[in-house]
């Protein structure tokens, strides 16, 4: 086998090895059943059996609690910031929405089409390099529901905890890039969703976690395949779902319940961001983008002195076997995404080569 | 490598060797990036190239001509069934559809949420055994647009050739179950849709060709994501598509032009089919369902004389290492969904089996 690269794509991003192997199996035959995965009915034991465990293992991994339900959907989180207030949200109607960046900018335009969207907080003002305080938070009168993003791709900020809504109002987090990567508290949420590709697996699913009461509370009057309640009922199976994905997606809960669950991926996680923030920090030449109280564990953004030694630092760590490095436009420099699956040495491979680039250039 | 077995089923279905064996490579490392498809950034070089041949070899495969666009989409068929009338159909129009199955009558359900709906043709009468005659459709005054359903999963019926709709009135198509099985000429249509799991790939792709002023003429008034100019101005790519399934139709498209193209898929696929129904039609035993004139070279669908002996023979047949033979519950017995990638032994095979069987229990 071809010897493979660190990728630090923000997303699609890189999958467990072992995860990889086990697919190339499956590909041809899964379970002796003489058929591949992307093969099999929807309908058929080996499928059930694949969603059965994917629900499971993801319920035991989050402590799910039986009045939740475990979804999966298409078309990205980018369809859950329509089909979030279709459902949710009327004409005479306000949600609030904690805006952190270019993805929660796009989920209150959707909002705007339904109903009111209040944006309660936003850090727009510094090019959404922070995480609002708690004290900045205006919730409006009473919000219909109260919207977040847990971690910004794009700017590599995180929440430390989730902001507390307003008692009574449902909590919605769009987790879709830190999802599994730490513990979370099912509970204070009503629904949470989240694009498979980062933390979960490859493009094509869209987990959801909802309360079945909320899920009850959503309109019937639009299609039923924009209804929560229709992948609550079929067990995500009422049109064929995207099998692979989910198949995918079952092997990554797998994969992280083999190492130890979410308290082990925050520690491992934190332990694998600490070389690249403490170098940051201690550079004079790079410096990390993200305000220190705000930054992100997934996605680690920061700039070299000038745009054209940036230019020749993606360049030749790309030549080096770092892929992926390249920072989005609306922050420019350089991004390091480590997603769950990202390996350790990476990181310390990474610290390594900007040391040594920092003194050439510096 | 294990033994496969014949998959004969309904969707996901069975997919070429070949292609199987370059996605395995590929999960690992594709084009010697170091990194797998499905880790790739879906704005990077790699899926680049599999986003512009996959389209490229689409539009070779049907002579697609340049006003048109080739989209890939997420959510299933079932999907289009809501975007299309939200797009294109007002309170105050009507859009007429044939009715010939299970899915034609769940795409009517969800054009009535927007707009008139009117039936010009259906086959319920007789459980869908057949398709409408062309003296058999009454199209409304002037329909916004005309659907239908090429081929019929379910019932095992196929359109021989699209309907005529009136002058001017835009015609569309769910193709999910027989498209490229032959060739089609594109220009007869406005716009043309298929899930990926029957002849093109893996769950979790929709492709939609469509032409350029139908497209434009779609509602601004939606959600972006649910607008067709989105994906057509985007390159599909709006939001993070479904790499891998579209990366398995490109695939798969590629290995349909390695087999001549449309013209040999249509030749293969009426030789496949024809000693299945060729034995059906000369047996005493089994019975196929659909009328003659509206078979299916996709779907078989047939009886026994009981629904015990229906009972064993899926039994047997499984055992024997024909799987997925189980009919649709709305028509019962067996059916045999030979799509484009099964091979031909499979059919002979099955027939003999068949023979067999109905010695022992004629």
């Amino acid at each position: 086998m071809s010897e493979r690269v660190f990728n630090f794509s923000a997303g699609p991003g890189c999958l467990p090895e072992s995860v990889l192997k086990q697919a190339q199996r499956d590909l041809w035959d899964i379970d002796g059943s003489g058929v591949g995965i992307l093969e099999h009915s929807h309908r058929g034991k080996v499928v059930d059996k694949v969603f059965d465990e994917a629900q499971a293992d993801c319920r035991a991994l989050a402590g799910i609690p039986e009045n939740y339900k475990v979804m999966f959907l298409t078309g990205g989180a980018s369809a859950q910031f329509y089909m979030l207030p279709m459902s949710f949200l009327k004409k005479d109607q306000t949600a609030d929405y904690i805006n952190t960046g270019v993805w929660s900018t796009k989920a209150i335009k959707d909002a705007k089409r339904y109903g009111g969207a209040h944006v309660a907080a936003s850090s727009e003002d510094r090019n959404f390099c922070y995480i609002p305080k708690a004290d900045a938070i205006r919730w409006s009168g009473s919000p219909r529901y109260a919207h977040f993003t847990s971690n910004n791709t794009i700017f590599g900020t995180q929440w430390r905890a989730e902001p507390r809504a307003p008692e009574g109002v449902p909590l919605i987090c769009d987790a879709s890039s830190d999802i599994f990567s730490k513990p979370i508290d099912v509970t204070k949420y009503a629904l949470i969703y989240a694009g498979a590709q980062k933390n979960l697996g490859p493009a094509g699913a869209t987990l959801v976690i909802a309360r079945e009461d909320f899920i009850e509370q959503g309109s019937e009057d639009i299609p039923e395949l924009l209804q929560y309640r229709t992948y609550a009922a079929n067990d995500s199976r009422a049109n064929t779902p995207p099998v692979f994905a989910v198949y995918m997606v079952g092997l990554v809960f797998k994969w992280i319940l083999e190492q130890g669950g979410l308290d082990a991926m925050r520690a491992h996680n934190e332990a694998k961001a600490k070389p690249l923030y403490d170098y940051l920090d201690g550079s004079s030449f790079f410096n990390a983008t993200a305000d220190a109280d705000s930054r992100s564990l997934m996605n680690v953004c920061f700039r070299a002195p000038s745009e054209e030694l940036e230019k020749a630092f993606i360049a030749e760590a790309t030549k080096a076997g770092f892929d992926g490095l390249k920072g989005h436009r609306s922050v420019g420099g350089m991004r390091a995404s480590i997603y769950n699956a990202f390996p350790p040495e990476g990181v310390v491979r990474l610290v390594e080569f900007m040391e040594k680039f920092e003194k050439r250039h510096g």
